[in-house]
């Protein structure tokens, strides 16, 4: 397993070069304690915390979780990395001080989070299901529950879960069936079984508060019938302190593909002891508050697995000595060249750099206009940031994690024969990394969502907003001395995009599967197009300080050559999505069921 | 896991209708036996052998091989399903009656393999070992060892090996360092250590047969100072029974990320009694005699996960009910319609199909020629066999490796979350499909013997023979009434094919680094460019059974909607890499090797 180092001065890069952090922090609400000085600091100790902490946990914790009669067991030492973790105060980064929080901006706890998740991404869905359900309190739940669950939660005494999830309904939640009866007292009955709950039962805490979807009696049939309720392992006492076990357990975990060090859990809830969030019959609704956070955890996952697995297969190639060089050897004192110098090698390399960095800035950018929709007092502001969320969640959830499987996979070819055995570690990422297009909502719901709810929802507004901001930047940079040509082309994408857009919508007119037909494919071409958009702003920026003397040549040329190598290598890709992405439905549809196979 | 069923009908149509078999084996000196009547009797009695044998043998082989004080313990029921394939005569199909064999033409026996990998690949390598072992032993072995250690080999009571990786030597051969010292009795004592050595050592067969690189005493430095040589895990006095244990055994088994069922052995050869094979220091040029039977059965690897991932694929697709079809509902007597109504579902659906049933018939046609070199009188045929063959190998078990790796995947994502939990077996063909693109020749090195060695190699003249094939059909068919839209695109992508060829050609003159650089796009782009020739045969074919009334319009008519999506989603792909592969090699090789981190 390659050991973790955070990538520190490409994280300063995107954040400070890239999309002027500093000056975002000072305009936001409660950004005032973000300062440079404060965000270098959360940085350098989060990338330590997860180098000395996390990283060594990751190979062992792949021999997963254990289900005894007490409950589920996490691997070997996450209990006490996540008591070092509490301990540090990390817990409540960007939360309300009101219940115990630091109040630091969601951006910030999200680059920390992406950090402790390339380290191990198993652990570090431990506290990311945690924020979630500290977002979902701090938005929906009562005074009185806030004040009774949240300081715990915030400190990180107590872990979340989100229960979806059920045997029947996956992707179509409007199925789940769960059930909410009402109590005297206020509170509700809860039961049903839930599947697929991460984190849903471990040693870590001393509470894990589950937020459930579930029905009431008489909810209407749907989507429109599904409420939220707050559900915790043990019930608590008035004053805070912990009553017998509710009757909610796990009954399994599941034995999984991959990130088995996170605790995915079968949880049977037996009339278990709620309280309704929100108001009744509005619990999707409620959910989707922080979806747009959810789905960017998910997409940072691809960020994490294309890093580590590039910083194993970055390492490796520059040990492991096979051949010579095709334009002569390039260590003649040595029985063979390493085999970075090989172009194929270095094709995968770049491959993974170019996803897990351009990856990252996108990521950043989402980060930036989370931050806005919370915490902005500007109306138009706020909405300008939702807006531009609707649109680029779903890309970056689909796209990135994408990406990051076939980084991951192409790590595994890099190490060639030993990729693929477990000692090396590389083969756990790509396993860790599988999950990503699935969970937080398909890359097939996704790319609904994308061409569906967003691009065709709002009349192509959303989208041509977006790019209305790109082809300012490109009408800004078109005669960039080094990175003019990549504008340029960028532009032709973009305009591209739009008209595809375009021919989509007048398909769908005629046929309303051509939505489904058009939808992954232009999922993709989404992507490739925004991390054009990326790594065109990177050439630039890399130009601008080569031009004005900076030192860090190396740096600054890496990320001219990268966004080069994208462009050249990588973006063509959008030249077959977009014949293929405007094809008729039928070419899917005409098969008759019977006639799949004989 | 999915319970597999032969999918005889779709062999019968790639043997029968596609590349007629049946003229082909009546011309193939020793193909006489191979009888319509007969081919039907193997296919069926292995199409059970394979569901009712293996199949149920795939998932609980997952749990790996055990390394025990008497060595490699094959998983439960292994042993006994081994037994009975040698019961029913399978292991010498495609021998010489001389040595036990059937005579029965190669190919057969390949089609025979494909059915037994498919239903359970790990098991289908032990078998697959031994032909390799027995292919060399008929061609380079002497008189007397082929009379001593061939029958058994045949027979199943022994099994093979391939012992070439060693630690430092994987892709570069020349590299390895394991000694071979010559005794006084002409045999040698064999001193080094092998590393992923498949079916290396378990409890199936009586004896094991090594076939192991080495360096004789003063041989010369790299590729042309390498012997072969056999070494039996038990020593055969001359009557041809066991002598005790030779110095030769498993030190470890390797953990994998898949084919767990196959033992991966580090072999350890002590001063191992061993005989040359084939002349001293060619054999590198030995190996590579069967090194196109080799990689055609890897190829295969990629239909098999393609085949069974698509096969469970589409069972939980007609079964699993979330959401409505865009075009209004389906089964609106349930609580929702089952996902294959979906368009993007069947995007994933038709691309599994098209690989599987495209790759198989690719296969096939490879297997053909395989038959015709090993088996020709004449000798022109038999050099344009070989020929044709040096082209479509690097093509069939890089590109089609790459199809099983993403079908499989594919067939995880159906399943959304199921598909990444262990007891649905999804996720086990994933990781089993994962080592196909790495050994027997990494997907890099296919592609650099495909563009190097066979294409530039040939001056351009294998890949122009095969173009002059591919037009002859062209020219014949672009009137067809229903396929003829498909063989006009065809044609673009093979004109096109030959002047990307060019222009790589004439970088390569430039600058040697063009060809590393252009190598996997290329393999990429000729992969798909040859399935596009196999789906629009394929559809002729459908056509003209449609048009003489055929009553099995659902299976022509599949054919016909497999093409056409084939050629409208999958075959622009194309389109990208033809802009990729003629990138400058500068775009990968200007960036220093210390500036790809900081």
């Amino acid at each position: 397993m390659p050991e973790y180092k955070a990538p520190l001065r490409d994280i300063r890069f995107a954040m400070q070069e890239l999309l002027d952090f500093e000056t975002h922090y000072q305009n936001l609400p409660g950004g005032e304690d973000a300062s440079p000085d404060m965000v270098e600091a959360i940085l350098e100790e989060a990338g330590k915390f997860a180098a000395q902490e996390l990283s060594p946990l990751n190979q062992t914790g792949d021999k997963g979780c254990t289900l005894t009669d007490d409950g589920v067991i996490a691997p070997e030492g996450f209990k006490e990395a996540y008591a070092n973790y509490v301990e540090g105060g990390w817990a409540g980064l960007a939360q309300d001080p009101e219940y115990g929080g630091q109040g630091l901006p969601e951006s910030l706890a999200s680059i920390v989070a992406e950090i402790n998740g390339t380290a191990n991404w198993s652990w570090g869905m431990y506290p990311g299901l945690s924020h979630g359900a500290m977002v979902t309190l701090e938005t929906h739940a009562t005074d009185e529950l806030r004040n009774l669950y949240l300081p715990p939660l915030v400190e990180g005494r107590w872990t979340g879960t989100m229960c979806l999830t059920e045997p029947h309904a996956g992707s179509d939640l409007g199925l789940l069936r769960t059930k909410a009866e009402p109590n005297d007292d206020g509170s509700y009955s809860i039961t049903g079984t839930k599947i697929f709950i991460s984190a849903g039962e471990h040693d870590m805490a001393e509470n894990i508060l589950h937020i459930v979807l579930a029905r009431l009696p008489d909810a209407p049939a749907g989507n429109k019938g599904i409420s939220l309720f707050l559900v915790p392992r043990y019930n608590v006492n008035d004053d805070g302190s912990l009553a017998g076990a509710n009757s909610v357990k796990a009954g399994s975990i599941e034995h999984k593909m991959g990130i088995h060090g996170n605790a995915t859990c079968v949880m049977n809830f037996d009339g278990a002891r709620g309280f309704l969030l929100g108001q009744p019959n509005r619990g999707l609704a409620c959910m989707f508050t922080f979806m747009n956070n959810a789905r960017l955890f998910i997409a940072q996952q691809g960020i994490c697995h294309a890093e580590l697995s590039y910083q194993g297969a970055l390492a490796y190639a520059k040990e492991r000595l096979q051949m010579r060089s095709q334009r002569g050897a390039v260590a003649p004192e040595k029985s063979a060249d390493p085999i970075i110098v090989h172009p194929d090698v270095r094709r995968m390399l770049l491959t993974q750099k170019a996803y897990a960095e351009g990856g990252r800035a996108f990521s950043y950018l989402c980060a930036q206009l989370v931050d806005l929709a919370q915490k902005s007092q500007d109306d138009a502001e706020r909405k300008r940031a939702e807006d531009r969320l609707a649109l680029l969640i779903p890309i970056a959830k689909g796209f990135i994690t994408e990406a990051g499987v076939e980084a991951s996979s192409l790590g595994v070819q890099v190490f060639g024969g030993h990729g693929y055995i477990a000692e090396w570690g590389m083969e756990q990422i790509l396993r860790d990394s599988r999950i990503a297009p699935i969970y937080e909502g398909t890359n097939g719901i996704q790319a609904l969502d994308l061409l569906g709810r967003k691009v065709m929802g709002s009349q192509g507004q959303l989208l041509e907003d977006f790019v209305g901001e790109v082809n300012a930047f490109i009408d800004a940079n078109r005669d960039n001395p080094e990175a003019g040509e990549l504008v340029v082309e960028l532009e032709r994408h973009v305009k591209r995009w739009s008209e595809l857009t375009g021919q989509v919508a007048a398909g769908i007119q005629k046929d309303p599967a051509t939505l489904g037909s058009a939808s992954f494919d232009y999922l993709m071409y989404s992507g490739y197009t925004v991390l054009a958009y990326i790594w065109a702003m990177s050439a630039v920026k890399a130009q601008q300080a080569l031009a004005n003397g900076s030192s860090e040549t190396g740096f600054y040329q890496a990320k001219l050559a990268t966004a080069r190598f994208y462009f050249r290598r990588i973006l063509p890709r959008n030249e077959g999505l977009a014949v293929s992405l405007v094809d008729d439905a039928d070419t899917l549809l005409s098969l008759e069921e019977e006639a799949f196979a004989f």
